[in-house]
């Protein structure tokens, strides 16, 4: 009898939470109680944590031991934060609903909202310098993976490719790949390779892990196109079916629910596939065929 | 004779200016040309580049050589800049001029211009870790030292008081100065910081260093009350006088001009006299008095 997915990401969970919490400051020096809580109201809203899952994950399964794991973990899910809040500005996506709680700039107004997501995509960066036990040039790769995964060649750059396809939608999937490979697949394939440059990987098993990243990033944005053309709103935490009335390119919209279906289970099964195999890497298996599977 | 100031900066500017469209995008991966169109627009637009000079003079003075400097001041620029474009914005100053420009959401639309501001606050960031020529450890510190600087207890932190003062206007002198320190002056110090940190000046050195830069962030804003109050937007190349329509606390508004301009002077002066003797340290001691008499 095997515990539940559920039960065995506990402890993980658990530990993000913790150093997020321990984190989210500057040591002595908070600042304004105004923007801390702003930043509180996203960060801590309930959320899946699938990034910081990700990388701890990853860690484990190419046998890192470090502290330092945990405050990536937080850095990562800091920055996620970050990118939800600001997309979800009037000046963006216009969303009033987020992990199941009002948007930031809804419960704090607009210019609260856009200090906070500033103030977590700051701290989210500096953290990584700081991972406890990691050698220095490590945390500067680190810096340079998921920098790289958050900027303009990757969330940034597929947010303002996004803006575009609403004046022009595209119509071939590859096009919809490519604005969610950066927007979504990005700082998922990071957080996996994440995990394995602060483990010091061998380069053979940091690659097979980086694969299982990118596959496993697709297979969420497929699963998340689906949740959004036919989710409840209640699991999910956030406003549906806000896409296909935008006009933008979904994957149900092109390949229809069905085929989106099985695409989605396909990428999971593919990013499955690519692990190395080792009994460790069970839990990243079966996370990649729960992030198809949820409904929220 | 000496040369003019004009003329002994001029080439630290042109390193800075090098340096900037050099590092503006990752290597081989620019994004797509609208946000990058965005981010070009505010970070090319006629800047003084007080903070990457003050970066590179302190380096100097503390007899550093290190390559990566142009890089560190092109990262404090981009970082200032980031902060220059998100405070524009129509839900915080609402401003349409800067720099002898549009600001860049009135050029480029709200999404663009916030996305803009996210991609140089990351690129910036990211780009601390790679200053050529300075040890993994030495680019991990200043990356903490910026990062404080424009985080909740630095610049965020003044945005969020500035914010509050709106509604609540502070009426003592030591309130002003909290949010000038916070808002201006600690990226200001932590330029003179940043230099003297990738030097490796022992820490003496540093210390005075340090004394400098936090006077003159304070005689800097000073300045910029005074020449929001008195100024010609031509030459200052925002919008002015608008401070205290808005009701926010000043110098000239608490102090009244002259004793402003008294207090600008004699905290440049003292900015000046923290200076480690040395003849090297020349410039910056003109910069500080230049900071106060700058009429843009």
């Amino acid at each position: 009898m095997t515990l539940s997915l559920e039960a065995e990401l506990r402890p993980y969970r658990e530990r993000v939470e913790r150093e997020l919490r321990a984190r989210l400051s500057v040591e002595g020096e908070e600042g304004p109680e105004s923007v801390r809580r702003a930043m509180a109201h996203s960060l801590f809203a309930p959320g899946k944590r699938v990034r910081p899952l990700l990388a701890m994950l990853a860690h484990e399964a190419a046998g890192g031991d470090a502290r330092g794991i945990d405050t990536i973990a937080a850095a990562i899910e800091m920055l996620h934060t970050y990118s939800l809040i600001h997309d979800d500005l009037p000046c963006m996506d216009d969303d009033d609903l987020r992990r199941g709680r009002p948007t930031c700039h809804v419960a704090y107004g607009e210019a609260l909202a856009l200090l906070a997501g500033d103030a977590l995509l700051t701290r989210g960066l500096v953290l990584l310098g700081e991972a406890e036990g990691l050698p220095p040039e490590r945390r500067i790769r680190l810096l340079r993976v998921i920098g790289r995964a958050i900027g303009t060649a990757g969330m940034i750059g597929g947010q303002s490719l996004d803006l575009a396809a609403e004046e022009n939608p595209p119509r071939r999937i590859e096009e919809v790949e490519e604005i969610h490979l950066r927007k979504t697949g990005a700082l998922l394939a990071a957080s996996v390779l994440a995990g394995a440059v602060a483990a010091g990987a061998p380069p053979e098993a940091e690659e097979r892990l980086a694969l299982y990243g990118r596959r496993l990033g697709l297979a969420f944005q497929v699963a998340d196109d689906l949740l959004d053309r036919a989710g409840a709103e209640e699991a999910a935490g956030k406003r549906l079916r806000k896409d296909e009335a935008r006009g933008k390119a979904t994957y149900p919209g092109l390949l229809g629910t069905e085929r989106s279906r099985a695409l989605a289970a396909e990428l999971a099964a593919g990013a499955a596939e690519a692990l190395p195999f080792d009994t460790k890497t069970n839990l990243l298996a079966r996370l990649a065929r729960f992030v198809v599977d949820r409904s929220g």
